[in-house]
């Protein structure tokens, strides 16, 4: 019989941090598409808008006049999903009715003045000035929540209700699912090899290096080994480390130098603005911050929707939901489909 | 201080099947909605077309012509995500690269030969008709996998493909992340409290009453609990079944009973053909179909996306894809607004 072939043979994957599979199902690649067709995500946006709540002097739903802001502003979210100090549910009367409190805490955080750039159009320093916003809001809200979800939601198709740039911080006085699993699963590995679960995949792909797609002396990009959408990808120091606030001014420098690297290759890849989640994962913080925490390793997770093109997306639907994710490239194809991308962005290359 | 009230406050809640916790946050159903407005779903689909491969008498993309069906039609997909015998990836090199064999079958399954009618525009005589057919593809590929998935993607907003009243049946050799959880937790409270979870959870729900949205002597509809999805709905048989081939020929009648009633009441909601992906979850097959499996419960699980209306969704994105699922409004609200909905489809009221 033939060998396995992971390009040509249906197989599953393990995510060592969720400790969930994928199924990976390369010889799908032929399969035609007729399904839903999105709109193209670029829409020309105006660099200033009165009527858009972040930008620079605008009003929000609270009255508040936004400053004048020259860098990334922060602020609560009008419409936060966690309060502070709201009651708390009581004992759950029954096991298969159990509630729990919620507290936490929503920021909103502007990237820039304009409206009408994105990460990989601003400038390297631009960028750091958003990596140590971020690290500023994770030890300011780290010191009394226990895990500080920072995320962006990048375009209409990922849920994204303003075109300006920005993210959102959502701190929590629990850990939350993912963080929860994540917890779990990087102790367990630092316990069995004595060794950081990240670091040793950082050495590894720095090796394999078939699934890596941008590299500096800090910082590593891959399509993880276990990605299940299709062009997603893991953000690594090389060096140990804990937490956003925890880089050293240096590594902040490379890591907007990396991000705007691939960050230009995802809006490479289709020619628009490629949507997609984020976020950081670190150790937790509030009351870990005086634990040992050592099993730890930063990362971003980048979860891109995208498939085939601007306007066909992939879905993570019936099969995905009930059963597990699945996706039809491999990791390794998608990896050197980023990889082999032009680093000048296709809007600079056309003026 | 004011009482908790599970209206006003946010809270989680927790998922015994998946192990995993939701947000919840009723206070935030006063947010404005400025983000992404999808087409409306209702498309005009004639009643039969010769280049639709799901139609009676057309060609397929293997040139094989479907026969004149006149009730359920089922066929090998075309463009399987899993196959069986093909080669086997060998031990992992590394922990973190770990892969695993992923044999399995996928099969279309046709609803009915017209193009134009959906599960709650069926006679329930129809519907019956395609229960009987799920029950034989459950034994049928049950014999030789682990677990049948049956589901069902309804709406080109889940990723539908073809407009044609249609599930899909994919067969695995392994049990999935999904079934292994629910698997994992049904025999946990089966061990702890001597009684089925999901049928404790039968019983409470008819007592409580609140999350139920329809009912019959056999059958009971409810918005779980701990609903992740906004119109989150759960169908579960009133006494103890394993597996859809397990249900009588009255349970099966009654069962398409109550799937027209609650899917007339998801059209009626926002006058929509209701997008979903829903699917069964029963006792696993293959060699479990020799184990003991009564900690099992057959239920089916109905995930729909739409929120405020036939055009805006929600978005399980950033936190929830790096922290844990989020929702505004609890099941118990969800589940009076489908309750509170005519029992009569709005295009038959129409006409
Ligand atoms: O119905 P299709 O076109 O085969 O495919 C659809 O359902 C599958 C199973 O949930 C998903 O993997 C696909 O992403 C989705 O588009
Ligand atoms: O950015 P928004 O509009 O607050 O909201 C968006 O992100 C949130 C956090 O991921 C999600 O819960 C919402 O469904 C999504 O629309």
């Amino acid at each position: 019989p033939a060998p396995f072939d992971p390009k040509e043979h249906p197989h599953m994957r393990y995510n060592p941090l969720s400790g969930e599979w994928v199924l990976v199902s390369p010889h799908r690649l032929k399969r035609p598409w007729k399904g839903q067709v999105e709109k193209g995500q670029d829409e020309v946006v105006p660099p200033w808008d009165p009527k858009n709540p972040l930008c620079p002097r605008a009003v929000r739903a609270n009255d508040e006049v936004n400053p004048d802001y020259q860098n990334t502003f922060v602020f609560g979210n009008d419409f936060p999903a966690m309060l502070r100090g709201t009651p708390e549910p009581g004992p759950s009367k029954h096991p298969l009715l159990q509630a729990a409190p919620a507290g936490g805490s929503c920021r909103v955080m502007c990237f820039h003045p304009r409206s009408d750039v994105t990460l990989p159009l601003m400038t390297t320093p631009d960028i750091t000035k958003v990596i140590d916003e971020w690290a500023v809001q994770t030890e300011d809200l780290g010191s009394t929540h226990e895990w500080v979800q920072v995320f962006e939601n990048k375009g209409k198709m990922m849920g994204c209700s303003n075109p300006h740039p920005h993210c959102q911080i959502w701190a929590c006085q629990f850990l939350p699912n993912e963080a929860q699993k994540s917890d779990t699963n990087q102790r367990a590995y630092y316990k069995e090899h004595g060794k950081q679960l990240l670091l040793d995949y950082v050495e590894l792909e720095m090796k394999e290096k078939e699934r890596v797609i941008a590299e500096n002396p800090h910082w590593l990009a891959v399509v993880p080994y276990w990605a299940s959408w299709p062009y997603q990808v893991m953000l690594l120091p090389k060096r140990h480390v804990l937490r956003l606030p925890d880089l050293t001014s240096e590594e902040r420098t490379s890591l907007a130098e990396v991000m705007k690297e691939f960050l230009i290759k995802y809006d490479n890849l289709f020619e628009c603005s490629f949507p997609y989640s984020m976020g950081w994962h670190g150790a937790p913080t509030g009351s870990y911050l005086k634990e040992d925490c050592s099993h730890w390793q930063l990362h971003a997770i980048y979860y891109p929707p995208l498939l085939r093109s601007a306007t066909v997306r992939k879905f993570m639907v019936g099969f995905e939901m009930l059963g597990q994710p699945q996706r039809d490239l491999t990791a390794e194809q998608a990896a050197e489909k980023l990889r082999s991308l032009p680093n000048i962005h296709y809007k600079v290359k056309q003026e």
